[in-house]
């Protein structure tokens, strides 16, 4: 009888135990060295803190997963204002506080580029889900990589990774995946907020993936002869595609390929990009489908009705449905469930291609909007798709 | 007579160009991209300004060259608050805003690491001085290294510079610097702030510099079976640079050696920091004489009264000047004429190597403070100096 109320008491014990370490909130992993706040729940809470003694109103706002409205702050004595937030989706999320109406960052977080300027970062618990850590494989590395565009008439920075054993390996040839970030973003995205290194580092050391030299550019350029500005819209986007295209062909792919050991030939050359670098994916892709035959759109931004006919979309790129399923071994397409008008531009597409006899792959994101993780992932399933 | 008259009239408007021209306020280089402010001038002058309707009080603040005290800005009717700065010294500057007693980054700059957090930066006009300009000339890379560390027992960073050439040249082996950053401030700072690749790109591409490999990892450790904080202070400083001598030795040293193909002997490795990483250059530097051949430090820290008595100073590293002469073939000091409290220590321990026969060789950066430009100009003198 003993024994059995000592096993009651400790099941007792340890469920407590698991409920509370649930919501236990901890630092979270991406705070700057010291930093106590963000604090982070495994089960999607957040909790922030700013200082702002004098402040009248202070609220917290963020991507959609974030928190779709802004969330008002509470003033302690000491006037720091905190909140509290729920259901936080996984992984990555900008956001910023509003102090009396001025848009300010939380001194406790890293600044990452997006919206056009310096935003706050955090990551949210991503639980059942390790491919975006720092684990004890093998690591590549990321170089920043300066070249001058003929076509810009500047220099441009990319940013580019080389496979775990690059270095040592100095015959070994590799193949290559342009990888584009998105609109009001730069060329660091996908390897700081989207952790593309670990992910591939990851794939790699679990053979999941081919080694692989992956190619991140900025997805502005604005041509010598051009003037105004590289903004991409409804309207520009075509444009804008255009012009980058010119980049790619004259500067960036030249560059690269002759710069790193890279294999020859059109199936060791992959691209893919978010948002509006969906987009370009799809209109560089489709456009040159003699030089590409991995083509990943993820929540691909299909603005100006470029879907609309199909069978004229992208210069024709569809008009012999065989031909390109025979060229493009992987046509892919992703979006977060969360994000309705994205992942239906997707749906909508591929149905489209389906009816006319083009293959296509699609994947949902569970749980995810418009931000990073739903990329991260997006990068996590198509990598091990490529150079098979 | 009339041509008399032409020609002062055009020599007037010539002169009022020039007039005009140095005056001229244009968007600082270091803008985000389609950012008009900051705005700068030639002459040392930069125009701030920020949108806050319904802000009372908005004032900008900064490093000590950018302004001394706060500066006020004035409201504009559309709620655009603006201030000119005059005097701003030459190269990049920390600034922020301070809204009604909170701190606000510019949304116009990019964010740094200083200060432990996310700060606005800005480069001033650097008049006669283009050594860290992005210019037509081979460019290095600057590398993201991840390793893990058995002093610390977690994954660290690395940035590293390879020089232009060092993919190509696959049986050339380079001598190393390893580069320290100060205080609040972490691995990034060397090659972002302070341009380091620039700066040696320029320096190698004119052989005034030898090709080397640049290691610039985080001045900040703690140890597996630490508690408490690595923050940097009188009395911590001995304490975490131990730390940080022994991260060196078992991990930074081996790891980056093994990988980069590196000439083998102290002749090629040398050791250079500022502040912070100055104290920490100086602990390791000389600690280590037969580690290292070239010391420098820059607008160093030497706190904790540790060069009070240079005879017995850093484990009597100083105890046979004949010995030391032989082995550091650079002891270099650096500092900005600015800064007075650095300036004179570097001054101070100069004098006092100087009196028991130690060669010191000291750089006064002019019209600079403790801040970046100081020590861009520092490595743009010390480099050529090495591996010679």
């Amino acid at each position: 009888m003993k024994t059995k109320k000592l096993f009651l008491l400790c099941a007792a014990v340890c469920i407590g135990m698991v409920g509370r370490a649930q919501n236990q909130f901890e630092p979270a992993w991406s705070n700057l060295p010291g930093c106590e706040y963000p604090q982070i729940t495994s089960d999607g809470q957040v909790r922030v803190q700013l200082k702002a003694p004098d402040a009248k109103k202070v609220q917290v706002c963020g991507g959609e997963g974030f928190s779709k409205e802004p969330v008002d702050l509470i003033k302690d004595e000491e006037g720091n204002w905190t909140a509290t937030l729920s259901n936080v989706t996984p992984g990555f999320h900008y956001y910023w506080f509003m102090v009396d109406g001025i848009q300010v960052n939380d001194p406790f977080s890293a600044a990452y580029f997006g919206y056009s300027h310096p935003v706050s970062g955090l990551y949210a618990a991503t639980p059942n889900e390790d491919f975006l850590e720092c684990k004890d494989v093998p690591h590549g590395m990321v170089r920043e990589h300066w070249y001058f565009s003929q076509v810009t008439g500047k220099w441009r920075r990319a940013y580019v990774y080389t496979p775990a054993g690059y270095d040592a390996n100095t015959s070994e040839r590799y193949p290559i995946l342009y990888l584009l970030h998105g609109a009001g973003e730069n060329e660091r995205g996908w390897s700081l907020q989207g952790r593309m290194n670990f992910i591939l580092d990851n794939l790699i050391a679990e053979k999941k993936a081919q080694p692989m030299v992956v190619v991140m550019d900025n997805g502005y350029a604005v041509a010598r002869n051009e003037k105004g500005n590289p903004g991409f819209t409804s309207k520009t986007a075509q444009k804008r595609a255009e012009i980058l295209m010119d980049v790619y062909k004259q500067d960036i792919i030249p560059t690269m390929e002759s710069f790193y050991r890279i294999k020859s030939g059109r199936e060791n050359r992959a691209i893919a990009g978010l948002s509006m670098g969906g987009f370009q994916t799809l209109f560089m892709g489709l456009n040159n489908i003699d030089m590409f035959s991995y083509i990943g759109a993820f929540s691909a931004a299909l603005v100006g009705g470029v879907m609309d006919n199909p069978r004229t979309a992208f210069n024709n790129a569809f008009a012999n449905p065989d031909e390109f399923n025979q060229k493009i071994k992987v046509f892919w397409f992703g979006a977060g469930s969360g994000e309705k008008a994205f992942h239906d531009m997707a749906l909508d597409s591929k149905k489209k291609l389906e009816d006319i006899g083009i293959k296509t792959i699609f994947y949902e994101s569970p749980n995810t909007y418009h931000e990073w993780h739903t990329w991260s992932r997006c990068l996590y399933e198509f990598a091990p798709l490529l150079f098979k």
